[in-house]
């Protein structure tokens, strides 16, 4: 248990929406295909604003949220599975977008892909709890369209582009938040079901033998939905024993919004009732590391999650790895 | 003051060596000239290994070293400039080669370009000391041959490959290993001096305006100087104020060997003797995320850094970020 509150949060959705018949339209596919089978009926995509543009829109929420400016803000991790180029780090960039003080906070990012958020929401909770930083801010923020493949309409149609940032401090006294739980496992057998190969020293942008689909993303998706959904339950109940929490503890589940079908599994499999569980996945998509954030900010901001709740913070990320928080916000 | 120990270390060099003569000859400088402004005589280059097998045999190197094996691991952070792969991260590639167990360790990338080992040694450190995970492998690989600028020689002569790793542990009862300080700071005002444009959103691979150049480092090495030198000195009285160490206590100075002039700014302006800074630049250049780790392993591996020494580890990194771990072996 760890004596931290996320004193705010905070989030943005670039302004250009584009529905699921648009998509259609644009990739050959029968009208209704992609909200049937994914339940996705729109999703954001930011064509004008920047990765780092959209985490401070979504940090200053959040710093507004919290009644903090930048100033208070020591450490900055961008946690996110998208940068904004490759040297420096991203966090950087934040810092001097956001205009905090020169040398006042130290910056680093941070990628698990989709699970992002919630690494960096761990180690940012060490820090701060152990006095090492005073506030810490976690921003995710993702743009997907350049790393879509319009070959592979089953997964370019799930992803949205969007920014959420949490701002960490250590609970003042008599205040009951805290960071209950947490819990990660990293399955490599599935590292190769979901995959961008370029981007990386293995096929450079700079090597000729690189082609343009390998800076776009691919996932199996049904090798990775049976795979997560057999190790899930395992997961969870090795969870909620070291919580000390049942199913009905939890007021409020916050998934990582990776498909209808795998909200779906929450509740028929997992025992949560529909009640329980924040779904934004019909309008904002798959949002990669902003997806939990994302869905956390909007569900407090709509007065769904209050202070004093239980929350839980649970998704798949590629790698393959499943994550959980469990927080009393 | 967190009771951890370094419970081994471990490096990996490529096979190939470049001398500084064959690069002199590839760009067209005058012989001589690399040696006399850079100090680097050679550097290894990995023309057959990847990003992940270079981490592997370093990861393995720093197991034995523990007397530990892959399964007593359940954290991996990949600690680096250079990935893979955009998705999913270096680290559960990490996992799958070594053979660690499926499912027993988690595993994300963390990226602060030349300090991404001493962070990750930070993170790592708090996660450990917490009892969050019981034993943490922080391992940094480099490959730089394709994100060099043939048209900038100057900084591409710098770089050199390599991996590096950790083994984290709690301090068994009775040992004196510790971390006794950590310190970062980042300066974004610097952020612009050090960079990569391209491997992200703003340049994407896949964007036809993106040119080959923007894959490839840059770096105003004398406005990155000037910077650091101007903002090391206070850095590093805070530090030692917090660390209630004096410069006379340090046993050893572990630093990130970006440069010649970078490494006699130590000596000349900053108190320490030649005596007990560690350079291998010369022969290894500046290998990024893997220089600290890289140095301290060598200085282990040959008997300059013992158990129950004081050591500073310190660097630069792009950001402008300046970082410094003091621990006691």
């Amino acid at each position: 248990m760890l004596k931290v509150k996320i004193a705010g949060l905070g989030h943005y959705l670039p302004e250009h929406v584009v529905s699921s018949a648009e998509l259609e339209a644009e990739y050959g596919l029968e009208a209704g295909w992609i909200a049937r089978t994914t339940r996705i009926y729109a999703r954001h995509r930011a064509l004008d604003e920047t990765t780092v543009q959209m985490a401070c829109y979504a940090a200053q929420d959040a710093l507004a949220a919290a009644g903090m400016a930048v100033h208070d803000v020591d450490l900055i991790i961008a946690a996110a599975s998208g940068r904004q180029q490759a040297i420096p780090c991203t966090a950087a960039f934040i810092q001097r977008e956001l205009g905090a003080p020169d040398g006042a906070s130290a910056c680093f990012d941070l990628d698990a892909t989709c699970l992002s958020f919630i690494f960096g929401l761990q180690t940012a909770a060490h820090l701060v709890a152990a006095g090492t930083y005073r506030a810490a801010l976690v921003v995710s923020s993702e743009i997907t369209r350049r790393s879509l493949n319009p070959q592979e309409p089953h997964s370019a149609v799930l992803f949205g582009d969007a920014a959420a940032a949490a701002v960490l401090v250590p609970t003042p006294p008599n205040e009951t938040a805290q960071l209950v739980c947490e819990q990660f496992a990293t399955y490599s057998s599935g590292a190769d079901l979901t995959t961008i190969l370029g981007g990386g020293t293995l096929h450079h942008p700079n090597d000729p033998a690189t082609s343009p689909t390998m800076n776009t993303f691919s996932m199996q998706g049904t090798g990775v939905y049976k795979k997560a959904a057999r190790l899930v339950k395992p997961f969870m109940e090795q969870f909620f024993t070291r919580a000390n929490w049942s199913r009905a503890d939890v007021d409020v589940v916050v998934p990582h919004q990776a498909s209808g079908h795998a909200l779906d599994l929450l509740v028929a499999r997992y025992g949560f009732t529909p009640g329980q569980v924040v779904r934004n996945l019909a309008e904002r998509g798959n949002c990669v590391g902003a997806s939990i954030p994302l869905a956390f900010s909007e569900a407090v901001a709509n007065g769904r999650i209050r202070r004093g709740q239980r929350v839980l913070l649970i998704g798949t990320g590629a790698g393959l790895t499943l994550g959980a928080i469990g927080l009393v916000f």
